[in-house]
C-alpha cells in the first residue's frame, strides 16, 4: 500500500505515549500507524516530536466587547493559531439577548466562512433561563454545539443561582456540558468599587477588584449546583489554588466537573499590574494574574488531573486604541489577553522543559483533552488510524526569543516579549495538508471546517 | 454585709468551671460571690447546680408565617421558656417589605409589654438592600439591636449575594453582626420542583427538597462574602457535617464566623419523615432533620468549639390546624419545631450524660455563649457580681419523661413525647425574683424587659 | 505487505481512546494499525473489544507464608492469568534476611523457568536498610527489577521510618521507586493484641484488628518520608477513604506518589467476615475489606486518578488445609485471596458497567497504567506498532456465572462464588501466539519470558 | 466581714469575662468577688487588669542537656517568672534509663526545694515502655503527676510507634495525659545528615535540618495513635501551619487532642538564623522558627481554639559558653530559648494589641487553660471564691524596650532584645502574698510548693 503522505521516522507523542513509528495518510485522514510505511510524498520527521495537532477549546475571535471587537478576526487569529500548532479552535457564539440561538449561531457560522484557516468548533454562550432559550437547547445540541457557556459575573450575562440551575438541567437533559466562568459577581462589584471609592484606578487595581475569594466562592458554588443536576460542568480559566482545591475536593464527592487553565495564569504573576507607564493594562485579563503560589498550585493541579486543559482564552486588544481607553481607570480597559499562538510552545518550555509535566501531559492538556471533553476525540486530539490528519511537527531543540515580529497574531504586542523559549512548531498540517513550514504560512485557501460535535460521553 | 437573697451551697457552673460557692443578691443583681454569704433569703442549693439562666438567641413568638402565626405568643412562649430555665430570649423583628426598621421594631417591642415574663432582645431581619434600608441600620443599632438576620432562601425573604454583600457591608460598619439563613434558595426551589412532578407529596420528600449540600453551598458562599467584608457572621441552625466543615475551614483562614445548631438537629434524624398517619409532619423544619453522622458531627464540633452555640429556633405550629394544612403537600406544612422550654434540658442529658459536651460547654453553649456573641455579656449568662440574678437552679438527679402535659408551650404535640430525660431545671431566678419552682410557674406579673445590647466586639 | 497475523474489525480500546481498526502483526510485535490491513492469519473481532494485554502488576505465586506457600505456582497461576486475559504479571522476589538480592532474584528465576505461560517481572523486597542490602540496590535496578517492595507491617519485615527513609534514599539515586504495604505496624499490633485479650479470635475479628486508621496513619506518614527524598511512591492495596483522601491531599503538595486498590475492596465488604461455618476466613486479606463508603471513595478515586492501579494481590490459600488453620484463632489464618483470573472481568462489570469507570479508564488501571509506573510501557500495555503483540479479544457481551469450576485459579474456593458477570475475555495472545480461546488454555509450552523492566521516568 | 485582702477597682480579666470588681482575699485564698469589699490591706487596683496569675506548663530548669545544664535553676528560673507574671510552672522530671520513676521525682522534688519561689508541678518523661516503666505510671499519678512527656525525636528519648502506643495506653489507663514533642525523628536524622554532608554547619542549617513536615508527620501519626487509645495527648510547641492543620482535623474526627504553641513561633521568623557573627545561635530551638505563614495560621489557631495554650518552653543556654559550642556545627548548639519572663507581655502586645487573640483568650492560653489541662483548675488559673490567690495586676498601658537589663532570666542573651512592649505586669502575688512590686523582686523566702495535680477530666 503506498500512502499519500508519509511522515517518517518521527518520535509520535500522544496523551499517553511517546514511540517512534511511521504514520501514513490518505486523503484528509490518518490510514496507518506503523513501521516502514510507503508513501508519495514523505516527510522526514526523524528528530522531531510528531503530534497531534492542537485544540484551543476557549478562544475569543472578532468578539463584540462593549463598543469595540478582539483584535484578531477569523482569518487573523487562525492563520496565528495555524503557526503556533493548532489545528482546531472551539469559539463562541454569543447571541443578543432576545436572539434565536440558531440564528446566532448561523451568522456566527458565516462570519467564519471562508476566512478560517483551520477547523472550529462553536459553544454556545447562554446568558438567561427563558423557556424559549432553554427549549432551543436540543436543537443547538443537535447543530453540533453540545457545549453551553456561562457567566457568572459580567452585566447582562450573570446567571443567577436558580438561572445557573436550570441551564444545567436543560443542558444535561440534551446531554451537553457546561462551562463556566466563575467569579462571583457580587464580590467582583463589590470590591471593584471599592477600588473606585478609594482612587485606586490605576491597571494595579485590577487583581484587587477580583480577588481570589471571588472565584474560590464562584467555583465551590456551580460545583454544588452541578452536583444536584448531575450536569458535567468544565471551570474555565481557573487561576487559583483555592480554585483548584475546591475541584479536587469536588472529585472525590463524585461531581463530574473539569477545570481549565490558561497560559497566563501559568507563566505570569500579579506584579506585571505594576509596570510602570501603564505597561499593566497589557496584562489585564479576568481573572486576573495571580501569585507564585497559585501558579504552583496549577502545575500540580495539572499534572496530577485535577485540572484537564490548557486554553489560551485568547481575546487580544491592541494596546494603543483598545487598552488604553482605561487609562482613566483600570475598570474601562478591555480585559483579555492574546495567547492562541504561543500556547503550545509556552507550556512546553515551562511546563515539560521545567519538568512540571510530562511530555504526554503536553499533548493531553493542548490537544487530547479538549478534544475528548468537547466531543471531536478521537477524529481530533489523536494519532490514529481513521483520525483527520491533524498533526504539528515539534522541532523540541529550536530556540526562539519571543517578540511581537516573530507572532502572526494581529494585536501590537504580545505579554511574552523577550521570553526564551526551547521548542517550537516547525510544521503544521491540517487534514493532510501543510498550512505552516518554519513558522511561516503557506496555505493558499481558508479551508477550516466548522466541526459537528458530539455530546458529551 | 447581709444580702437580700443568698443562694447557698450549690455547685456553680460557668462556662469555664464548676465549683462550690454562695451566690449574694442585692435587689435584681449578683453582688458577691463567696464562701459563708448571709442573707436575709436563703435558698439551699446544696446537691444542685446553679448555673446562669439559659439564653435562647434564637425563638419565634407570634410570628406571622403565610396567613397563620407560630403558635405561642410573648406570654405563653416566655412562659414556657422560663419553665424551662431560660431567662432571656432573643427573637426577631420581621418588617413589611417597605416598613421603617424602628417602626416595626416599636410595633414589635408594643406586642411583647405586658406580655414576656422573661427577658428578651431582638434581632432585625433585613428582607433587601435598599439604601433606605441600609441607611436605617445604625438607628436600630443605637436601640440595642445591633443583629440582623438575613435568610438566603424563602420567597420575598431571600437576599442575592449583592444585596447579601450590601448587607454585611452596612452591619459591620455599625459594629453589629449579620446572621443567616443558609441553604441555597436555587437548589432548595429546584429540588423541591423535582419533588411535586414526581408527585412526592408527603412530609417524607421535605429532606429531599431541602438536601444537604444545600446548606453547605450556602454556608460556603456566605462565609467567603462576610471574608471580603470582615463583618462578624453567625450561621443560625447548622445541620450538616458539611456545613460545620466549612465552617471549620473557615477559621483557619482567619474568617469571623459563628456557628449555632439546634436540639432538634442534636437529637433527631431524618427517619421521622416516614412516621405513619403525617406524623412526619411534626418533624417539619427547615433544615430538615438529617442522618446520624450528621449528629455526631455536630456534635464534635459543639465539643470542640467549631460551633458555639444552641438555639432552639422555637417555632411551634399545631399539628391540628396548623401542620395538617400540609396533608395536600409538604410545601403547605408550616416549617418549625417547638423547643424553647426542653433546651437545657435536652443537652444536659444527651450532650453532658452522654459525654458529647462538659457540663461547662453546656453552660457555655446555651448561655454564655450567646449572652457574649449577641452583647449582653457578662451581665447575662454568667455568674459574677455585677450580673443580673438570672439563676437556675437544676437538678441533676431529677427524672422526667417528657410529655405534652409535661410542657407549658402552647402547641399540641412535643416532638420529644416519650423520652426520657435526666436532669432538670427546679428553680428560675429571674433578676432576684423566681418565677419558677419544681415546673411551676409563679410569677405574678410579666416583668420581662427590653435588652437594649451592645454591639459586636 | 502481507501481515504474519491480523485481528480485523474490532474494537480497540486503550487508555484514551476507543476506536475501531485491525491490528497487522509480525512475528512477537505490532507491525501497523490501520484499514484493510492483510494477515496470513487473519482472527474476525467485529462486535468485540481488543484490548492490551492486561498487566497485573501484584501477585504472590508460589509465596512463602510461614510454613505454608501460596496455593497457586508460576505454572498454574499464570495459566489462570492467562484464561482471564493477563500477558504480564509483576510477582516478587522475597529474599531471606541475609540473602544477597541478586542471588534471591536468581532463585526466583529459576522457579518460574519453563513455568510462567505468560511474561513476568519481579519487584525486590527489601526487608531491612542494612548497607550491605541497600548497596546492591543498583545491580538489582540492572538486573531490570527498578521497584523495590517494602512494609510497614509484619514481623520481620516492617521497616521503622529511619529504615523506609534509608530505603527511599537509596532507591530515588539507583532512579526506582518504591512500593509501600502501608499499615500502621503498632496499630496493627496493638488492635490484635486487644481483639486477642478480649477472646475475640473469628475472622470478625480480622477486620477490627487492622482498622482503617492503621492504614491511613501509614499512609500520611510514608508520603510525608517520599516528600522528604522526592522518590516515587507507589502504595499497594489501598482500601480505605482516608487512605484515599490521604493520598489525594499529597498530589497538590507535589508529592510523586501512585496508589493501587484490589478489586476485592471495590467488590466485597466486611460483613463477609460475618459469614457463618467459618466462611468468614475465605475473604481475609490485609488490609481486611471494609465499607459500603470506603468502596464508593475507591471508585471515585479510581475514576479521578486519585488512584492509578488495580492489581489483584493474588495470594491464594486453600480454604481446607490453609485458612481453617486459623479455626482457633483469626491470627492463624493466612491472608490473601485468590483473583489472578478475575480482575479484568470484574472490574468491567462493576466498573465500567455499573458507571463507575469509563472504558478506557478500565484498560488504563488494569493494562497501561501499571505497564507506565513499572518500566515496561509501551512495550507493554498499549495497542502501538512496535509494542508487543500482547492482545486480549473481550466479548463484552458474554455473560458467565462465576463458579470455582470456571476458574482455573489452585485454589479451592473463590471469593466471587455465584457472583454474574457480563462481558469476559475470549482470547488471549502473547507475543503473537494464541494462549487462550474461549476459556480454554491451548498453549502448548510456556513461553513466559522474564521482563527486564525500565527505571522510573 | 473585713477580708486579710482586698484587690479593689481593678478590672478582673479571666478566660471568660471582663468585668470590675473588688476581690477579697483571707489567708492564702480568694474569700470573695464582690462589690465594696473591705480589708485589712487594700491594693488599689484601677486603671489596671487583675488577672489570674499565670500558669507556665512548659518549663526546663537546671535541666541536663548532654553535658551542660539550661542555665536558670529554679530559683533564678521561678524568680524570673514571677517577675513575669507566672505564679505556677510545670517542670519536667527526667528520670536517668533505669532510673526508678519515683525516685527520680524526690530527687527533683528536693532540687526545688526551698529554691523555687512559686508553685510548680513535674510532668514525668518516659523514655521507653519497659513493663516495669508502665507499672509505675499509676504511682506517679497518684503522686500528682498525671501528665506524662514522651519525644519522637532525640536519640535516647525518641519512643517508637509501639512505645508510644503503649504508653498511650497505660497512661490513658491511668486517667493520665500524654504530652508529646511531635517531629519525626527519621526525618530529622536524615535531613540534620544532608545538611552536614553538604557542609552547611551554620545556624542558617538548622532549620532545614529540621523541616516543616517533620512536624506535620510526627503530628498526624501521633494523632492516629492517640484515637486507638482514646488518650487525650497534649502536642506541645507547635510551630507550623501543617501542624496546626493535622491538629484541627483531628476534632471532627473526635480525637481528644490539645495543641500548645510558644512564643518563639507566634512572634519570630526562621530568617534570624541567619544573622551574622553566629547571633543565628541564639534563635536555636527545636522546632526550629518557621516562615511568617507558619505564624499567621499559630494565631488564628489559638483565637479559634484549635490550639489551647502557649508555654515558653524556657530552657535558656548562655551564648557564651553553651551556644557558641556549636560555633562548628549547628548540631552542637544546645536546643532551646529562655522566655519564662516575657511570655505574658509578648502575648499581650503581639496578641492582644494586634488584635489576633481578645483579652480573655488571652488569660485563658496562659493561665486557665494550661490549669485546665493539667489538673490544677480551679485552684489555680482563675478568679472565684476557693481559688487559691495566685493575681496578677497588669498595667495595660506600661511601655516598656526588652532588653538583657530589663529581665531576671540568668541567661547572657534575651531573643527579644529591642522590642517595644506596650503592658507588663506591675504586682505579683502568690497565694495571697506579694512576691513582685514594679519589677522587683520583694520576697523574702522560697515559699514555692509542689503541686500534687489532679487526673485528666
Amino acid at each position: 500500500m503506498i500512502f499519500d503522505l508519509v511522515i517518517s521516522g518521527g518520535k509520535l507523542v500522544t496523551a499517553s505515549t511517546t514511540y517512534t513509528s511511521d504514520i501514513g495518510i490518505n486523503g484528509e485522514t490518518i490510514a496507518a500507524i506503523g513501521e516502514g510505511l510507503q508513501g508519495k510524498e514523505v516527510i522526514d520527521a526523524r528528530g522531531k516530536l510528531v503530534i497531534p495537532g492542537a485544540i484551543d477549546p476557549h478562544v475569543h475571535l472578532e468578539m463584540p466587547v462593549g463598543d469595540t471587537f478582539s483584535a484578531d478576526d477569523w482569518a487573523s487569529g487562525t492563520l496565528a493559531a495555524a503557526c503556533g500548532g493548532v489545528t482546531t479552535v472551539i469559539d463562541f457564539v454569543e447571541p443578543e439577548p432576545d436572539e434565536v440561538l440558531i440564528a446566532a449561531l448561523q451568522k456566527r457560522l458565516e462570519s467564519a466562512k471562508g476566512k478560517a484557516v483551520i477547523d472550529y468548533g462553536l459553544h454556545m454562550t447562554l446568558r438567561n433561563d427563558h423557556p424559549d432559550t432553554l427549549n432551543q437547547i436540543p436543537a443547538v445540541v443537535a447543530e453540533g454545539c453540545p457545549s453551553f457557556k456561562t457567566y457568572l459575573t459580567y452585566e447582562g450575562f450573570a446567571l443567577s443561582d436558580k438561572a445557573f440551575l436550570n441551564v444545567l438541567e436543560a443542558v444535561g437533559k440534551a446531554r451537553g456540558m457546561v462551562l463556566v466562568h466563575a467569579e462571583n459577581d457580587a464580590i467582583v462589584s463589590y470590591c471593584t468599587r471599592q477600588m473606585i471609592e478609594k482612587g485606586k484606578t490605576s491597571p494595579g487595581a485590577h487583581a484587587l477588584a477580583r480577588p481570589a475569594i471571588a472565584e474560590m466562592a464562584a467555583i465551590q458554588n456551580s460545583l454544588a449546583h452541578a452536583e444536584v443536576t448531575g450536569t458535567p460542568l468544565y471551570i474555565v480559566h481557573i487561576s487559583t489554588a483555592g480554585g483548584t482545591s475546591a475541584l479536587e475536593a469536588a472529585h472525590l464527592r463524585g461531581i463530574t466537573a473539569y477545570g481549565e487553565t490558561c497560559p497566563q495564569y501559568l507563566t505570569l504573576t500579579e506584579d506585571k499590574y505594576d509596570l510602570p507607564n501603564f505597561e499593566g493594562a497589557k496584562y489585564v485579563c479576568s481573572p486576573p494574574l495571580r501569585q507564585k503560589n497559585d501558579q504552583e498550585t496549577l502545575w500540580r493541579g495539572l499534572a496530577k488531573g485535577v485540572l484537564q486543559t490548557v486554553g489560551s482564552d485568547h481575546c487580544p486588544f491592541n494596546f494603543n486604541g483598545q487598552k488604553d481607553k482605561g487609562r482613566d481607570s483600570f475598570v474601562n480597559i478591555p480585559p483579555g489577553l492574546p495567547g492562541i499562538e504561543i500556547r503550545l510552545a509556552l507550556l512546553f518550555t515551562f511546563g515539560v522543559k521545567k519538568g512540571h509535566i510530562s511530555i504526554n501531559r503536553w499533548v493531553d492538556c493542548c490537544a487530547s483533552s479538549p478534544a475528548r471533553l468537547f466531543g471531536l476525540y478521537p477524529r481530533k486530539g489523536h494519532l490514529i488510524p481513521g483520525a483527520d490528519a491533524d498533526i504539528v511537527i515539534f522541532d523540541p531543540d529550536k530556540e526562539i526569543v519571543v517578540t511581537k515580529a516573530v507572532l502572526h497574531e494581529r494585536v501590537d504586542y504580545t505579554p511574552y516579549e523577550g521570553i526564551k523559549l526551547q521548542g517550537y512548531p516547525v510544521m503544521t498540517i491540517l487534514r493532510g495538508k501543510s498550512l505552516v513550514i518554519e513558522n511561516e504560512y503557506i496555505g493558499t485557501a481558508a479551508h477550516g471546517q466548522f466541526l459537528k460535535r458530539q455530546v458529551y460521553q
